[in-house]
């Protein structure tokens, strides 16, 4: 997590900006029968507009996957842009499997030959032997801890025999994984939040669910050193006009990332 | 599950070939330096030579990620001369996330769209509104529950203040999802499996772990008439002299599967 804790530092933010196209709510100067060159152009303007002032991007791979091999190639671009430019990619993947497969994703992910990113999201469901294979490349990963949608609880918030809840065991075995293990933990749960930084100030956070899902500035506010907040359509499309340019999108994105950092400060 | 259960009683076999392609064990008449052709040549020979005594394939979508945009290539091609072959498809894919985005991913897997599989495998830590998309499709779904893997106890069988084990409990939740809502238990932990059976006798099971991490067809008897067993390695590598030609690897693959027939039954 060096690389992200320096880039947090150097830019005084800690906003990361989703990159989830929904090409419905693009400017309609993009032509979107060419969906992958469409999300391509969309994407590159905004990263453009905001790389000198975020550290953090993270491309959600279903909004690229549902469009198969044209959708791809954009989340390659998507990637590979953001880096150029200087930011850490977070690859929102939410991937696990067991050893072998994980180490698929691995080489996917975290590496040169695959789409380099700087770290994926994985879901720890299966144990330590699936998360092993990311470490192993060095990079980074975020686990699902609480996640931010309404049915999170139905597995994560049962309460254990030991009188832990399952959200809570699974950030102890992320906490286990060592520095580069970051957990993901919804902004629509303040309270379980708070709970995690409490007992693991040192841990990254990975912050989904501010903004369009409900989570403000002051639910969040307690993880303020130790984590990231993403926020991803109220940044991409602050501009609602579609009649609008793809430059005054741009520019709304970026006013609307200085809003929210004023908001989290 | 009733295209599913329709291929399993015509074909009287619920094998399921788990297509991973694990290039350095390729017969070397293929070009490996083009990947994703060699994935494709052998993947066509495989599945040709399987299609007539076998229900069911599953690829696992990390083999093909690893390659990138070629290896997706390969995965699209993998999905669909499946189904010209009049095979059920599951895309092994363990995919979980929020709403909006679990939309995305079935989009991408479950219509005629994205990659256009029968089924998709589903992680359920995030609960019923990660899951009810993918049903909304009309399509199926196998949720991971007591997977295969040596860590997977390391969540899965904490007990709850209930009494119940973690994946008894996602069992219980899978099974509130309704006939296109099947559970993935791995032969590896036979009387975990067992219990699973006894509970939900009707619930369509995947069953990983055969063969190649040491599951047999004694300790998997039980779900005879409720399952697909899976195998990968043991099927697509039966030949490993690499200097055979891909026809012999075929041939070699096709007699496996019907010593793993006769092995289960």
């Amino acid at each position: 997590m060096q690389k992200l804790r320096k880039l947090i530092a150097e830019k005084s933010c800690n906003i990361c900006v989703g990159l989830d196209p929904f090409v419905e709510l693009f400017p309609t100067e993009l032509d979107t029968k060419n969906v992958g060159e469409a999300i391509i152009k969309f994407n590159r303007a905004i990263i453009t507009a905001v790389a000198d002032i975020v550290p953090v991007v993270k491309p959600q791979i279903a909004f690229y996957e549902q469009y198969g091999i044209a959708g791809m190639q954009a989340f390659a671009d998507a990637c590979q842009f953001s880096k150029e430019n200087g930011l850490y990619v977070i690859a929102d993947a939410k991937r696990g499997d067991i050893g072998s497969t994980a180490a698929g994703y691995a080489k996917a992910f975290l590496t040169d030959g695959g789409f380099d990113c700087d770290a994926v999201t994985v879901n720890g469901y299966l144990g330590t032997d699936g998360i092993k294979p990311f470490l192993d490349t060095g990079r980074d990963i975020f686990v699902l801890a609480k996640t931010s949608n309404p049915s999170g609880g139905e597995l994560q918030s049962l309460t254990l025999e030991s009188g832990e809840k399952v959200y809570e065991k699974m950030t102890e075995l992320i906490h286990s994984w060592g520095e580069n293990a970051g957990a993901v933990v919804g902004a629509t749960y303040p309270s379980e939040l708070a709970g995690v930084c409490e007992k693991y100030p040192d841990m990254m956070l990975l912050i989904p669910g501010y903004g369009a899902q409900g989570g403000t500035g002051a639910d969040i506010a307690v993880a303020r050193n130790q984590s990231v907040v993403n926020s991803s359509r109220g940044i991409l499309y602050a501009e609602k006009d579609r009649a609008k340019s793809l430059d005054e999108f741009a520019a709304a994105a970026r006013e609307a990332v200085v809003k929210m950092k004023a908001d989290l400060n």
